[in-house]
């Protein structure tokens, strides 16, 4: 059985090297300016399928191929947007079927992008207990792998190619700010880097209702099952038990909580100023460095998708 | 008296390195299916300031400190947009006065960015006769030299460092595709491929209102002074006459009209699929090449600004 460690990292990244893109890091002067240092961002919102969640979800459709000798009998998921968006592209890569349990309310655009990719869609009610009921009966009857949105190992070790690449890119790198939803790629980034880079801090920022501080410490968590916030992609409320597991490893005294108005503002500055049309989850990132009272000398900024409707308005 | 050649181009080009951006080419799988063939973005909506203006407007400034013997005494123009800002920052580089005459309805937006680079605003009512008037005046008032937004010898040869980094980075290219206002970067794009490399063609892209090919064949114009498009950025009627001389040498054959529709389109295709956020103009050079019924194998799509307002939608 495959486990979570830097050197499945390693080999992950290996595995999936071609068929992700390695993703640029731009500067923005202007930006840099309004921050008062030199701001990096990882511009993953440039990789195939408009988001990181293509890294992981190639490198679990492989592994489970390579488990089963050659091909899997197909994967299936439940996702409101991104990760079905990429596990759908990634099983068509491999020619292998690809079910995903969406909510009735997913927006036309992202149902149609899972379709292009040959997905077939399943519809479960609106809250996160109904879609993963919807999930679970769909993989019972189809026979198909489960590839969970971010409490996967082949996941979780495929978006850790984020974090290598970065210490390529930005050598002189003092710090790293990602966003948290499930914690699939924040997770990745804070083993990879706590591990390879201790030097570099590994910034968490999750939009204020989240509360994973007191989670982590406490293990409680409130009744509902998400958050209300503009970033749709991190709604979740809990993370995954293998990501909250690395969290508490390396993570517990660099949570940051940014509130909707930092949200805001940091994606209106992204669009303006650096001219990429991310998504207002990308935007998180920023607003935890820009929110930072001693800003580090060379952060990297994870800019983690850019699949945001034509008609929204930050 | 500089005049406009491939030689003063070549110079033009030496005399802006290293102050602006060599701006990157990028590809878009997404896109290049929808259009059937390879298409190479050139960003120059990640040139300073936002679009390429930047580029005439510093040779522009850096031609008149030399004629001058050291520093000119200022520079005036008029503009709605992006060659006030474009000029703004240019005369800051040198550290010289810049006075910019803009509509009274100018959005504040863009008035802000002039302010940011110290320039110094006059207003104007909100006709081309206007702000032209305004100008003439302040100029006149001011003793600052001129430079003009498109019919301006530094401005065009400046602009056609945009056309040398093209042939360098897409040596493949078959054919270019530039929206035209004014005309100062279609006309030097025209210029320098035509002569440079006869082989590729230069499609010049005019949102159909505009009716460039009448003009330059009858030189008849309508009595209006602007016409009515989403591309904000060109909605001046005329082209410059220096710029008019070179499109009927040029272009008189490779002139594509786009109707607003098509704009919107390839302007939604730009944002959703390349994840640049571009302004409407830069959109109108995608809609010629998807127009067109024989498509170049590589086509060059100039993306020539990315400054819109946050709460623009196609």
């Amino acid at each position: 059985m495959v486990e979570i460690s830097i050197d499945e990292m390693e080999k992950a990244r290996k595995r999936i090297e071609g068929k992700v893109h390695r993703t640029p890091v731009i500067q923005c002067e202007a930006i840099n300016k309004i921050a008062g240092t030199t701001v990096h961002f990882k511009c993953d919102h440039l990789q195939k399928t408009g988001s990181f969640k293509s890294r992981g979800a190639i490198n679990a459709v492989l592994c489970l191929n390579k488990e089963k000798g050659d091909k899997c009998k197909g994967v299936v998921t439940y996702s409101g947007g991104n990760h079905g968006q990429a596990l759908a592209w990634a099983a068509l890569q491999c020619d292998i079927p690809c079910c995903v349990a969406v909510f009735s309310n997913t927006p036309q655009l992202k149902k149609d992008a899972m379709i292009g990719y040959k997905a077939e869609l399943v519809y479960s009610g609106n809250t996160l207990g109904e879609i993963e009921l919807k999930y679970q009966e769909t993989k019972a009857e189809l026979g198909y792998d489960a590839v969970e949105p971010f409490n996967d190992v082949g996941v979780i070790n495929g978006h850790a190619s984020c974090a290598a690449e970065i210490l390529e890119q930005v050598p002189e790198a003092d710090a790293v700010f990602v966003a948290v939803g499930g914690g699939g790629l924040a997770s990745a980034i804070a083993m990879y880097v706590g591990e390879k880079r201790p030097d570099i801090k590994v910034y968490i920022v999750e939009p204020e209702a989240k509360q994973l501080k007191p989670y982590l410490e406490e293990g409680n968590l409130p009744d509902h099952d998400t958050i209300n916030t503009i970033a749709d992609g991190i709604r979740v409320l809990k993370v995954g038990d293998l990501c909250k597991e690395i969290f508490c490893k390396y993570s517990k005294e660099t949570i940051i909580s940014v509130t909707e108005d930092e949200i805001r503002k940091a994606l209106a500055l992204i669009w303006t100023r650096t001219k990429q049309r991310v998504e207002p989850t990308a935007a998180v990132s920023l607003a935890g460095l820009l929110k930072l009272e001693d800003k580090p000398k060379n952060p990297v900024v994870i800019l983690c998708g850019g699949n945001v409707d034509l008609s929204f308005v930050p």
